[in-house]
């Protein structure tokens, strides 16, 4: 197929990524090719061998996955034009006939070890975790006999020809992983009225006060921020850029006035785009916040400036 | 002459205001008419019986004049097109022959009193004050034999045949009176680069941190208030809305996003007029505060839209 | 009687401020003297020849009485004790027999003016309107001849042998003019639960923000204001102080912090009492404001500061 | 040795970590104990089997250790009792004989993987990375032949039998890992004007304005931030705790002030610690940020109370 009919993702196969970009509805007539790191699944894309790359972002319990944060905040622009929401729970797979009482050597993704602490000390106090490079790879290591144990999705069982010891794994309740689809940059989805907008700042300053300043820009147009994430610049410690979601697409008013503010206040900023939310709940606008009361401003400002205000 | 070249002011005759009308440079060439107040001045410009009229508007010593504040926050529109700024001394009017030891009473417009309160409380400690409706009226009552001395401008004393026994009194130093010229509503004059703009807002709330807003309006663009008076909206104790001056003119893209704020943001707002600052000082600008910046920051977010960020 | 047992008031007598004092329960057992300025009611107390002085300090369409606000702010420190608020209503003053038509000129106290500024339009259009050093002052100048009629409280008929023309007359509904008893400084009335808290702050810096700052130091403490006056400094135009009110007593912790705050951010801060509400009604508090959560916070630092936190 | 002379450490042996621990003054006469993990190091230190724990915290390429911050966050009580600063330079160990044109696979901690990236893809375009459980780890996996080649400390040749093929591999300038040394809550060590103090807080709610309170709390007191990280609460997407490190030590009054305001103004907050700065640099206090400042305020308040303010 050809690069614009290719999907990447986060892989190998089997793993949480995979089950997430199957969930979307063109993935049926793309190629889709799994890549060792999020770096590469995003450079395939930078590098126009692939139209799209789903990578995860953000996980409930382990928080924001820096690597992909901290591409799409630095390296040539990429957007993201869609997310997808997945609940997480692991099962742990075995190689056919091993029993629980049987299990010394466990192994995951680094991510997953968190999310299945208390149910490891719970349930298998004495065994020794060892960190694999993805849940699917963890699950290759114990069809080859590395280790006695692996988490993943119970999806990967099939594809490693292991069992499903016990399932549904998740310390946390309502733990779930999101997802993005990310492209080169292109003019943003439509708005659908339920949208979501990412963006990366860079403060002028590394003051106390400093990030006031733009969380204010937010604040005073009542647009609310569903994620903050600080990352360090690679400048020092101390220094930080900040990744944000906020509700809203960059057509409606009070988002573009946040970026206009944004851009004149900060160091930086790169917009990340503007798409749909999986969850599909509409912003809650509050007086003053609305196109009409944006538009309601301007044109009052311009008939100001013509001395019939 | 045509109501078109008519100037009221704030009269009588002999005024400070008068004094400053004619410091315009327009003035000789103008009818100027004496009006009894404030409201008669203002309302003569409303009605369409004059271009334009010159009143008092603040004092350093005595703060805002609320007559002029509160008639340009109500009403029908009004617009300020210029400002004088007149330095504040008193002469001390006596009939012919008076000397300091025989004065026993002493008038003066209600306002001039705080402002030689020391002077009269050093020099004639024991001299019954008694306010009159103006300082030109003052001294005609000194010249009818109401009063022994009357506190005007000096340039009062040959219109009612008073001698002027001390001059230059002023308790404080760098007094000065601010007068605006308030015309009907029409483009305001071009920017000069040193401009002020005059704009009222009714808060939506009358909480503790309602003010905190609109104030923030203007701080996060760097614009830098001048005045600030809060005067009670007749609803009840405790309701006030909020007459201020702040830097730059409506044509500013910062000033005129400060006003699309205010605009969304408050109960109401009324724009005042964007007129040259009497003393030509330009703003300071912090980054991000310059039209440059905010065209900067508008294209940048068009470009965002299409995908060009 | 002794200076002690003695309340000075803004005379002379027969205006609403003698109304008011009237209004204290110890007003029976008091002497009271009228003053003819609010500088000479303060300074009476201030030179120990009397007890209490009770001073208007704001009115509901005037806005506040700058004399009482800058006497307050300045000079020897005073205290406030006690708030008295009373309804405005104006009576039309006339000696007996004069009928409306036949009245050609008015006076009344520049504060009543505004007041009944609408009235004067729909009844005495071309009545002309001058000042007076006060309402009763105006009263006894009909009672002279001097003028036709007089704005004045009804309760000033009698003294001055005039006519009730006209009761009730009052521009704006709900208008009140609030008076404060004022005394030298001395510990605060107890808390009632229903307090208010006056004082007085510089700013250190006369920027755009130099607000806001003391302006959070009420809000993060959720310490709603009630009163803002700003007042030029006397130092030249575009210098203020302001004048505030807000819920609550300086023995309520979140008073007590937010006048620390005040004092170590500003440039000057001048206690002016904490006294009850004349209104009764008690501050609502947001989390995080009442007593307790302060105690909790200072005790969880102590013993934090003791590794016990 | 007792636990009260025992340090566990992020282990294995041949760390960062380890190197880390080495320059504390006590290391020479304290038992050292590698550990598995971050939650295993600290959790020796709960249990009462280590009277301290080593942990890294920080890194100025890859951001938090949010192991270590997360743990800090929960479960019982931990305090920071010391930081330590170190640069990061890789080494690329191999099997002795190894030549850089033969590395095909090459290994390292995650969090080392995207410190050597440019510099992988500049050298050794084509090898493949995998993560081992540390740098260390690592070298042992090169010992064993199961990669080419790990990045881990140069210190760590020696003890793997690994020689040092390339030296000082850092992407960044100025790259530093910041560690802290963390022991059961105790007294705070002693204020050194140069201090640092860390603590987490969880917001009241999760909405746009909800950070700007507490950062206001340290803005207002002029107490400078450090570190901020948004972290999971694990209560779903988009709900965070807040760790900050700011300026000061809890004795100093401002940032005891600054503790107070969370405590009231947040769901939850956990004070971490306060701790000499490894860079020894006093914070730069504005006007009203002192002690002196802080106890001139109360003082005043105090006098107030009485009546002496």
């Amino acid at each position: 197929m050809s690069p614009a009919s290719r999907f990447t993702y986060l892989g190998p196969e089997g793993t949480f990524t995979e089950a997430a970009v199957r969930t979307l509805p063109e993935a049926a007539t793309r190629e889709l090719v799994p890549m060792v790191s999020v770096p590469a699944a995003l450079d395939a894309v930078r590098a126009g061998e692939a139209a799209g790359a789903l990578v995860p972002i953000e996980n409930s319990v382990e928080g924001g996955v820096t690597a992909t944060i901290d591409e799409l905040a630095s390296g040539e622009p990429l957007m993201i034009y869609r997310e997808v929401l997945l609940p997480i729970a692991f099962a742990l797979l075995v190689r056919p006939g091993t029993r629980l009482e049987e299990i010394k050597t466990v192994t995951g993704h680094p991510v997953a070890q968190p999310q299945v602490r208390r149910w490891l000390a719970a349930n298998l106090p004495d065994a020794l975790w060892e960190s694999a490079a993805s849940n699917a790879d963890g699950a290759r290591l114990v069809q080859e006999g590395r280790y006695d144990a692996a988490f993943a999705g119970e999806f990967a069982a099939a594809t490693y020809g292991l069992d499903v010891l016990v399932s549904d794994i998740h310390d946390a309740e309502n733990a779930e992983t999101r997802f993005v689809l990310v492209g080169r940059p292109a003019r943003p989805p439509a708005p659908t009225g339920a949208d979501k907008t990412s963006v990366v700042f860079w403060l002028r300053e590394d003051t106390s006060g400093a990030l006031l300043e733009p969380l204010q820009e937010f604040a005073s147009r009542g647009v609310n921020l569903m994620r903050i994430e600080s990352r360090p610049t690679g400048e020092g410690i101390g220094r930080y850029c900040f990744s944000v979601d906020c509700e809203g697409h960059i057509q409606d008013r009070r988002v573009a006035d946040v970026l206009m503010g944004l851009k004149r206040g900060c160091r930086a900023v790169r917009f990340l785009g503007s798409y749909p939310r999986a969850d599909a709940r509409p912003a809650t606008l509050g007086p003053g916040a609305s196109d009409e009361a944006f538009s309601a401003a301007a044109d009052w400002v311009a008939r100001c400036m013509d001395g019939r205000g």
